[in-house]
């Protein structure tokens, strides 16, 4: 039977799958299409019920929501100027309540309104699990953000802070340890509604359209969070052949973040923030934090092995417990 | 809980998650969308294992093949000019063999090779049941077919034979009734190969681009066949409000297929047989058989409740085994 998904992984899945397109395209998570009268981004995400949400911890409008935002992240985080819609392949099986869908689809509604285009159709069948294939499509804005566009001299700049909806699906599932902690109910709201109403990185890239330094190019790197900052980070040397120098004392946190190994790990690798995670040059940065109050700089790009290591010579960012496709 | 979809079924399902999307978009499986540069047409089919097929049945590659084709079928069916590509949302359980996987790719590499377009990207997942989620887009070509504009008077035509995928599956399962019919080896071929092996009605689209009459105005009634023709003719009934008259003697049937109720059945609703099924004034309808010599008229469009009727007033043609995606 040769090797399985579970032994290959989800890198080496993608690499392997990556001699089916044209070269680079897979190397983002959105892709361009050059038609002759101009460039549209496209994205395709796909979740599923017990790996990317449950009913313990997500409304079936929320599963919409969801959706629907994890897609315009994608577009967001590759530069999208105009939100066109979306399709949805719906896969459910026949015992499910048609109160369940027509909550997802009041959530996919809600989303499309808040953040521009329409359903544009899709395809439903019956399957043993519940799950939802959104296809997202856009056009293009005056920046192609790339993860292989990071270069050396970069600053490492983010959207926003990270861990929330990490710690909001600990709350959610009432994890006994965060709920010992003791966390200020400010953070407990927001990590929920972080966790359940995630917000696309639209408002963050916007502020980077219209900041640009005269001087500098179009040139910028950049994905969002959705498989954690760690994650995000390591794409970006992957596929830009740099190392990023991150500083310990500079994670993304929210103000009310605990301090401990633990919180830093769930900062790091908690997964599903959809921020903006961008390597800039420095001017372009700084302009850019001065239009979004919530970003902040976390790090430089530098030659160099293309991984994560912390800055003064601390040694490599660990990733143990970031978000496994297969395994 | 409420209803559930095996209740509802699809069209009622369909009829539901119509008022979350623009007015007519849920209307043909295709969506068209306006941007600023040009019209374009996107379309999400999903593909199930142990639904849509299954591994005694359909080779991996032929896997990747069908998913490719019902989707160039679907644009076809909207006047598709040129195809830009597809996303692929990948679900397999984590013990799926990488071999698997790499031989549904060459199948959407060898599809794409013939037809057009590229792997513009998409995305993968683990889940319970290996499916595919495939969104094709294109640009628009100088004819919109919708199924809401068939008109009265409108010839009613098809561009092949129906039926051959329908054998094609019993053969493949061993269906005792069908070895038992004795058929010519050609037919059992011919059935197989549009089972394994379909494909999209692009030829038959270019046909039609190229020979309307040009006193008419590009205005046409049009569906593919991937539900069965029967589905496809009241599909045009329905979303038009005419009524289609089919002609029992003018059945399109493969030369050598078998004469019998049962044979007529599978004609009529046998599915997947990714035909374009047509609404055309006479004159371009003609045009076209001279074009396509695997075309034939099949009956006429008029006005009347939206249903298909025997000619000669022999009632209502029946569907009684059509392809159920819920029940």
């Amino acid at each position: 039977m040769g090797e399985t998904l579970a032994q290959l992984g989800e890198n080496e899945l993608l690499h392997r799958l990556a001699r089916f397109a044209p070269a680079g395209q897979l190397d983002d998570d959105t892709a361009q299409v050059h038609t002759n009268e101009g460039e549209l981004l496209i994205n395709t995400d796909v979740m599923v019920e017990g790996i990317h949400f449950s009913e313990d911890t997500t409304t079936p409008k929320d599963v919409g929501w969801r959706c629907v935002t994890a897609n315009l992240s994608d577009l967001a985080a590759s530069g999208v100027d105009q939100i066109l819609g979306i399709t949805v392949g719906l896969v459910v099986p026949p015992e499910t309540p048609w109160d369940w869908v027509e909550k997802v689809y009041l959530g996919i509604e809600a989303a499309l309104k808040q953040f521009g285009g329409t359903l544009l159709g899709g395809d439903c069948s019956r399957g043993d699990q519940r799950l939802l294939a959104i296809t997202a499509l856009g056009t293009l804005g005056p920046v192609r953000l790339h993860r292989s566009q990071a270069q050396p001299g970069d600053s490492l700049v983010v959207s926003g802070p990270h861990g929330l909806s990490r710690l909001g699906l600990a709350l959610l599932r009432s994890d006994p340890l965060i709920e010992a902690a003791l966390l200020p109910d400010k953070l407990k709201q927001k990590a929920i509604e972080a966790h359940q109403h995630p917000q696309p990185c639209l408002k963050a890239l916007h502020a980077l359209q219209t900041c640009k330094p005269a001087e500098l190019p179009w040139r910028a790197g950049g994905t969002d969070s959705s498989d954690g900052l760690l994650a995000a980070v390591q794409g970006l040397c992957r596929s830009s052949g740099c190392r990023a120098i991150l500083d310990p004392t500079g994670l993304p946190k929210d103000p009310d973040w605990p301090l401990g190994q633990h919180w830093d790990s769930w900062c790091l690798n908690g997964g599903e923030d959809f921020e903006l995670i961008l390597s800039l040059p420095p001017k372009w940065a700084t302009a850019w934090l001065q239009v979004l109050p919530s970003s902040q700089i976390i790090g430089v790009m530098e030659q160099g092995p293309p991984r994560v290591e912390w800055a003064h010579g601390k040694g490599e960012v660990s990733n143990f417990s970031s978000f496994k496709h297969f395994q």
